[in-house]
């Protein structure tokens, strides 16, 4: 899913997303939709989709991760989250209750359990109270979702979300809890925080052991693509990811044949294109040696070309995937393009 | 046409403005793209053209108009102008040649003579002794013109530019110079930097009296839309502008009912399309809303879509113009559309 944090995945437009990345859902981000435009603004447009102008799927998380890493001070209490506004410093308060009608304003299509994300690293005492508020909390949110309606004429779903930071059992009792709750689809969070990628893996292959196979499971916040490709394997079916739109800015390409640093010198004068073997116009139509220097330059187009690059290729790479899991094909493929895509170039 | 500083129209893609803008020819700045990506790239890559994709013509101003408003540093001499860049300070030497054979190399369609654009107010010792320069410099820019060849297999042509600042006898004397080396097309330098447009427009008249009605006019770095149909109407042909773009990326839209500013509280919940009677998909596609909502966010996705919409406009605008010049109602369209496209809406 590309990261549509504010109603707007950064510098690619409602048009190429749909037409030349081909997305099929993405996802906004509540505590920064709740502060600008606003939720009075999204309810009158009659919801997010009518406001930006994406009509096919949105999935939106709590706002609950944002507000423990934008948001300066914040307090959480068994009621919910208290913090800051990142923008003008106002005060306000996210409950289990509250985001649900908050989500249910924005209209997306799944949305999510308020939780906490908890940090890496956690000690073992801090991982299991903070678990239990979370399955409190999402009891809560299951309640208040049962009881309240879809505003705009069309369901939404609730996804819960698994935590425990990086102790097997807790994720493990995590998972079950979770699982029991039967709702349309499962996710995991508190991955890709900081943690060695093989203790994401290992959790991820603990969680994924639990969450029925026959419901979506989605990793929250990976990764890189290798990451993709290795929580592919075992068992995951959503991601999202600002590393491609925001490593793009940078100046960082993904490609099939490995990570790309247009700004190095030696794209200077390599006239040939972007990725030759990509069906993306703007691959084929611009050069590395220009990107590089719409990047170099700071212009706004080699963000723009560079985006949807990334977000194309995560597109191909989870598509291509895909394919291969149906005709059987996938873990031999998956062990070449894991290293393929992790050599810089 | 809409200006590409450094190889780029600011925000927006190649294919929107081929698609969607249906732009004609674009302006490169010589002096920007001398100093990034440099005139070793842009000769091995083939020339501008093969450089940013853009298949269509391509303008260069000759790089004197930067090298006056952006290079603190700056010193005019017979030979040419010494200067340091804005970048990293190093020193460097325009003359009427050296920008002829930059321009050869750059690859554009059309080129300018080297000149002196004159500051407003002027007084007119000065003008004249410039004025003189600028007549010799443009001998010498034709000379070298002659004496070279186009690099890439497709013919330059070679435009003069009328300077005189805002007084009559230098323009006229300045304009029948300029007419009597009979190149392709001639441009008009030195006006839209400061003077009252009453004046722009004055000179504007005189000039255009004088350089022939059978090949383009060019007027340089005009301007709003008023600006542009008061000078279509005295007999320009052709302009260039960095206001649609830079504008638009502060949140002021030109339209035909008058000019927005979206950051206004007035549009946060105007759900009506950017502008209706445009078949500009962007304009129909996204609210007036939403646009705010990425503006006053400073989402590069704001600056993409005001860009695609100013520059549309523009096109339509001269489009227009020019249709109606041929049935013949361009002039009480003109009246009526200056003052709509004034009003502050
Ligand atoms: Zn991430
Ligand atoms: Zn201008």
């Amino acid at each position: 899913m590309p990261v549509g944090t504010a109603g707007t995945v950064k510098a690619v437009h409602q048009r190429e997303l749909k037409e030349d990345i081909r997305a099929q859902i993405i996802l906004g981000n509540t505590y920064h939709l709740y502060l600008r435009p606003g939720l009075d603004t999204l309810h009158k447009a009659g919801g997010l989709h009518q406001f930006n102008g994406w009509d096919a799927p949105i999935l939106t998380d709590s706002g609950g991760y944002q507000v423990f890493s934008l948001s300066g001070t914040r307090k959480i209490k068994e009621e919910g989250v208290t913090f800051r506004s990142h923008i003008d410093g106002s005060r306000h308060l996210f409950t289990p209750e509250n985001t649900m009608d908050t989500q249910r304003i924005i209209g997306a299509d799944i949305i999510m359990a308020l939780d906490e994300c908890t940090p890496y690293p956690c000690s073992y005492r801090y991982a299991e109270t903070s678990l239990q508020l979370t399955h409190r909390w999402l009891e809560r949110c299951i309640n208040h979702f049962k009881a309240t309606e879809p505003l705009y004429g069309y369901d939404q779903m609730l996804f819960p979300i698994v935590q425990g930071s990086t102790y097997k059992d807790l994720r493990k009792a995590s998972a079950e809890t979770i699982a029991s709750f039967g709702q349309e689809g499962n996710a995991i969070g508190g991955l890709s925080v900081g943690e060695p990628a093989e203790e994401m893996y290992e959790m991820t292959e603990i969680v994924c052991e639990i969450l029925p196979a026959d419901k979506p499971r989605y990793l929250m916040g990976v990764g890189t693509p290798a990451n993709i490709l290795e929580c592919i394997s075992l068992g995951i079916d959503m991601f999202d990811c600002v590393m491609p739109t925001r490593n793009a800015r940078n100046g960082m390409l993904f490609t099939r044949n490995g990570i790309i640093n247009i700004r190095n010198e030696k794209w200077k004068n390599d006239f040939s294109p972007i990725d030759e073997e990509s069906d993306l116009w703007a691959d084929k139509h611009y050069s590395k040696a220009y990107l590089r220097h719409l990047v170099t330059s700071k212009e706004i187009l080699g963000a723009q070309i560079a985006s949807l690059h990334n977000l194309h290729f995560y597109l191909w790479l989870t598509g291509e995937s895909r394919k291969r899991i149906i005709d059987g094909t996938f873990a031999r493929w998956k062990d070449q393009m894991v290293k393929a895509v992790s050599a810089r170039i």
